[in-house]
C-alpha cells in the first residue's frame, strides 16, 4: 500500500477498526454504480463510520492526505450524484451505519434522525407515535435521510408539504475542513447570519457530509380520498387544483397523467384498469387527506369540491375511490408510469420545473416542439402539475424508429434543456444536477455556476468533498 | 469632489438623475442613525435607485471605485444593521424608491413585491384580493420588504407560518459583482445547487442587496379567538401549547407575559385593565384564526379545548374576548409591554431563543441566575414563548440603583449570552447581528463566524456590502 488512498484506509482501520474501512471487492462493488447502472466509478473502499465524530476524523485525515470523498446514503439517485470518479482518486464514505433516529418528540413535531436511517423506517417511527414524516417517494425502502436532505428530495407529497428544505428543521454536518456544524438545537427562531441547514441541504455532499438533521412531523393521516378525474387539457387541470384549493388547505397530491401514459401502464403492467369509462385526453389524480379536522370527513369534502366542476364540465368525469383497494390501485396507475414506458422501449427522461402557472401550456407547447424537431417521437410530461413540476419523457412515436433515437437522444435533451431555460425554468426540479447534468447546467446558467463554484471554493478549498459532483 | 464616494455620487447623479443620489444634508441625516438613536453614522449621500438595473449599476461603480454600500429599507432594525460607518467611507443604498408590488395572484398565493414596499401595504393590497401576507411587527407601517427578508424577520405570527425566511419563494437580489440573481421565476421546485434565495435571506445586506421578493400568500381571517389565560408557570404554559396544537392546527398566537410585566403596563399604559380578576404569576394571551374551515368558528373550539385544562388547573382562570374591542385590548396589553417598562426607567433588552422545551426552565433559572449575580436587578422574559424566543429583560429592582445598573449592563449582557450559549441557544433569536452583537457572536461562536466569513469573502471579496456588520 502506497497512495493516499491506502494510507487514509490504513489510518481508519487503525483508529476504528476493520469495519470502518470494507475493502472486500464483493463489498465494495455493488456500490460503485448508481443502481440504474447508468454510472461507474472506482474505489479502493468504502469508509463506513459509525458516529459523527468518526466522520469528522475521516474527513480530517482525508484533508491531510488530500484524499477526496464521496458520501452515499441508499445510492437511490438519479443523476450519478454519488457514484465516485473513475480514477480511484476518491473513497466512498457511506453513511449507512449512522441509522439512530435519535429522538422523536410527538408533541413537539420533531423527529432528529441520523443520516442512514432509511426513510421507510423513520415513516414507521413517527406512526407508532401518531405522527407523519410527510415526505415520500418510490425508493422509501432503500433511501436514506441523509442523502434527501443532501439532494433536497421531493416527491408526490411537495404540494402541501414542501420539499425536503421545507421539513428540515436543522442539520448536523461535517464541514470540509473537519468541523461539525451543529444546527440540531431545535432552534425555531435563529438570526445568527447565513443559514448553513439550507445551504446544505440540496449541496449534493460538495459542502459538508450530512450526518443527521431535526425534521419536522405532521399530524398523522386519519382518513384520505382519492379521486381520478378525466379532462380536456393540463390548463383545465390546474384550473381545478385551484379551485379546490379554494375550497380546502387538504388537498395533498395532485398528479397529472396523459392517455398516453395511462394506455402504456394498461398495456404493460398486470392487474391495472382504467378508472374511468371513456376516453379523455389528461387525467389527474387528486388526493385529500384528513387529520381529524374536517367537518365530513374528505370524501364527503372531495364530492361536494368535484360536483360544480362536474357540473361546469371543467372535469368530465370523476371517480372517488370507494375503498383504500381502489384509492391504492388509482395510486399504482400513477407510480407505474415510469415503469410502463420502460417495457414499452427507450424513455428519454427529463424532470423539469417552470412556474405552476406556467406548465399547462409549457407541456403542450414544449411536446409539439420537440416531435416537430424529432419527426418520430412522442413527447409528453406526466406528475406533479401541482408543484410545476413534469417528467417530460420523449419516446420513439413507433418501435421501429429506436436505433435514431438513441442517437438523437442528446440533442432531444439539450432541446428540452433550452425550452425550459427559455421558459425561466429549472432542469433539475428534484433529482438535482450530480454528474449527469453538470455541464448542461454550466452550458445553459454560467453566472450561477460562477456563484456556485465561489461558495464551494470558499469551504472547501481542497475540493475534498464529492468531486466531479455539481459544480 | 475629490474622494471615490463623491466620485461615486457624481457617475450615479450624471446617469440616473438627481433623485438618484439625495446629497441634502437635511434629506440625509434622518438615515445616518438608527431609529433608536444608539447608532450613528456618515454619509455623503443616499442613493436612491428606482429600479433593479439602476441598483446593478450602481453596485458595479461602488465596485469599481471600491466604494461600500449600505443598503437601508425603513431602517426600523433593532441591531444597527442600516446605519453607515462613521467614518463616511461608505454610502446609504435607500430602497424606498424601489415601491412596486409587481404581481398578487390570490390563486396562486404568490406576491412579488420590491424591496422598498412598506409591509403594511403588502398587507392592504393581499386583503383586498381575499388573501393574507401572514408575517406582522410592529414597525408595519414603515419596515419595508427588503429588510424583512435581509434579516429574517419574526414577530408574533411566526409560530403557525414561520419566519420571513419560510414565506420567502425567491428572491431577486444585486450581488457584490454586480450580477443580478433572479429567483423570482415562481418554480416550487428547483434543484440546481445551492440554495440563493435562503442564503441572502436573513444574510443582513452582507451579501447582496434584497431588490424584490417573492411571498407566500395565506388564506385571509374570517374570524379569530383571543384569549388572556392565568396560570402557574412557563413549563404549565407550554403544557397548554402543546395541549391546544393537539386539537387544532390553528393557533396562531401564543404569548407568555409574567406577572411584573403585566403589572407595568397596567401602571404607565393609559387605559389598560386587567384581563382576569385573581392574581396569577404567568400570564397568557392566545389567538386562534379562522380561514372558514372551522365547524363552529374558532371561538366555539377555543372555549372547548380550554374547558379541559381549567378543569385539570393547568390554567387557573381564563377569558376569552367576548369582542374585537376585548381582543385589541388583550393585544395592546402584550404589545405595550416595552413601552411599559422604558417608562418605568432602563431596560436591557435580549432577543433570544433556546429549544422550545428548553424555555421554560431556562427562563426561569436565567432569571434566577442574573438576579443572583447582580443584585438590584430583576429579570424576567415575555413573548414568543411557542417559538422557544423571548425577550429576556433585565431592569433595576428599584430606581435607586440605576446608575449602578447602567455599569453593570455590559457584564449582564455578557452572562445572559453565556447563559443562552451553554444551552444551545442563540443570541439573535429574530434581531440579527448587526454591529450590536457583532462582537459577542465573534466570542461566542468563532467557528461559525469562520465559516460565515468564508462565504462572505467568496462572494463579496472586496468587501463592498455592509462593512462592519454580521461577519
Amino acid at each position: 500500500m502506497s497512495g493516499p488512498q491506502d494510507r487514509l484506509i490504513e489510518e481508519v482501520t487503525a483508529r476504528f477498526g476493520a469495519k470502518a474501512a470494507l475493502t472486500d471487492v464483493a463489498a465494495v462493488e455493488p456500490w460503485l454504480s448508481d443502481w440504474r447502472g447508468k454510472y461507474h466509478g472506482a474505489s479502493a473502499a468504502v469508509l463506513s463510520p459509525s458516529s459523527t465524530e468518526e466522520v469528522a476524523e475521516m474527513v480530517r485525515l482525508a484533508g491531510a492526505l488530500g484524499v477526496a470523498l464521496v458520501p452515499q446514503g441508499g445510492n437511490t439517485g438519479m443523476v450519478g450524484g454519488a457514484t465516485p470518479p473513475d480514477d480511484g482518486s476518491a473513497l466512498i464514505l457511506s453513511l449507512r451505519r449512522m441509522n439512530r433516529i435519535r429522538s422523536l418528540d410527538a408533541d413537539a413535531g420533531i423527529a432528529v434522525a441520523e443520516a442512514g436511517v432509511i426513510l421507510a423506517n423513520l415513516h414507521a417511527a413517527a406512526e407508532e407515535q401518531g405522527r407523519r414524516f410527510p415526505l415520500t417517494l418510490g425508493s422509501r425502502g432503500s433511501c436514506t435521510i441523509g442523502g434527501l436532505v443532501a439532494t433536497n428530495a421531493g416527491g408526490t407529497q411537495v404540494l402541501r408539504f414542501g420539499t425536503m428544505r421545507a421539513l428540515v428543521l436543522g442539520v448536523e454536518a461535517v464541514l470540509p475542513d473537519g468541523g461539525i456544524h451543529d444546527g440540531l438545537s431545535g432552534l425555531k427562531k435563529d438570526n445568527r447570519g447565513y443559514n448553513f441547514d439550507q445551504l446544505l441541504a440540496g449541496s449534493e455532499g460538495t459542502l459538508g457530509i450530512v450526518t443527521a438533521a431535526a425534521l419536522r412531523l405532521v399530524p398523522a393521516v386519519k382518513s384520505r380520498a382519492v379521486a381520478w378525474l378525466g379532462l380536456a387539457s393540463p390548463a383545465d387541470a390546474l384550473s381545478v387544483l385551484r379551485e379546490l384549493e379554494r375550497g380546502t388547505t387538504h388537498v395533498e397530491g395532485f398528479e397529472i397523467v396523459p392517455a398516453d401514459s395511462l394506455r402504456l401502464v394498461l398495456r404493460h403492467i398486470p392487474g391495472t384498469r382504467p378508472p374511468l369509462r371513456g376516453d379523455h385526453d389528461w387525467h389527474v389524480l387528486v388526493e385529500l387527506t384528513d387529520d381529524g379536522s374536517l367537518k365530513d370527513g374528505p370524501e364527503a369534502l372531495l364530492g361536494q369540491l368535484l360536483a360544480p366542476l362536474l357540473q361546469r364540465q371543467l372535469v368530465a368525469d370523476a371517480a372517488i375511490a370507494a375503498s383504500e383497494a381502489q384509492a391504492e390501485a388509482m395510486w399504482r396507475i400513477r407510480d407505474s408510469i415510469s415503469e410502463a414506458e420502460r417495457s414499452e422501449g427507450p424513455t428519454l427522461a427529463h424532470d423539469i420545473s417552470v412556474a405552476v402557472d406556467a406548465m399547462p401550456d409549457f407541456m403542450v407547447a414544449a411536446a409539439k416542439a420537440v416531435e416537430r424537431a424529432f419527426p418520430g417521437t412522442a413527447a409528453s410530461g406526466f406528475g406533479h402539475l401541482g408543484d410545476g413540476n413534469v417528467h417530460f419523457h420523449v419516446r420513439p412515436a413507433a418501435a421501429n424508429v429506436e436505433q435514431a433515437f438513441d442517437d438523437r437522444s442528446p440533442a432531444i435533451t439539450r432541446l428540452v434543456h433550452d425550452l425550459v431555460t427559455a421558459a425561466g425554468g429549472s432542469i433539475s426540479a428534484e433529482h438535482g444536477i450530480g454528474q449527469m447534468k453538470r455541464e448542461e447546467l454550466a452550458r445553459l446558467a454560467p453566472g450561477r455556476v460562477a456563484h456556485l463554484r465561489a461558495i464551494k471554493q470558499a469551504l472547501d478549498p481542497k475540493s475534498i468533498m464529492n468531486p466531479g459532483k455539481l459544480v
